[in-house]
């Protein structure tokens, strides 16, 4: 099997409505947000705690999935990179990673410090950090 | 729209084959593999070099999709966590995230140390890490 549904357990609320005000990286800065999971994973969700760091995976529904290569940051000036070396949000499947601090939980809604992601981004999951992230690096 | 289509854009090929001898974890040590890519993702691939770490994304295709908490290391002597705080295989969508060390480059494959992943996982995809993952640590 070479196709696989994934399916959107949640959402971004955010106030970044558009592709041009959205900040490339993470560490450029984005505004708080809130998690909005679907009712139905509550039960996943129970043992989020305010203060903890987490990765969350989202789809970037608005980006092209035909592109293998890019110039860095979009400057026609730098040589031109595979996807797979960059976090741009055009490759074959536009998986978003984020490194989030939760900073309130309210049943299936979490509240995190500083998303660059898109109002409306499809949620498709969401992993804690592990100490082998850390010190491997 | 709540489902995406998401695409195995190559394989992981590992002396790993069962599900009982595969590790739980990446610090729990796992054999060297090949990401074996399609050969139409020549063009993504071209910017990497052996020596870099890379977080590699796969779609674990033998989890079970509705599970939403789980004893911690499948240990029934451990409370039952929500899956969003574990990184148990067993979620809605069964994403996995592998950080491993590319040691050699092959046209279309990728030779990596130590990749706890299963012969035959579906491949989606292979990101950077960035300089601002491990300072925001």
């Amino acid at each position: 099997m070479k196709n696989f549904e994934v399916k959107a357990i949640g959402r971004v609320a955010s106030p970044l409505t558009d592709l041009e005000s959205a900040p490339r990286q993470a560490d450029e800065g984005g505004p708080e947000a809130w998690l909005v999971f679907d009712e139905d994973m509550l039960e996943g969700l129970r043992s989020i705690r305010p203060g903890e760091e987490v990765l969350l995976v989202t789809w970037l529904d608005r980006a092209s999935r035909d592109v293998l290569s890019v110039h860095p940051r979009g400057d026609p000036n730098r040589a031109r990179q595979g996807v797979f070396s960059t976090r741009s949000p055009h490759r074959p499947n536009p998986i978003g990673l984020h490194q989030v601090e939760v900073t309130a939980t309210d049943g299936c809604r979490l509240r995190v410090r500083s998303l660059e992601a898109l109002d409306g981004t499809p949620i498709i999951d969401l992993k804690p950090i592990l100490v082998s992230d850390v010190n491997r690096r």
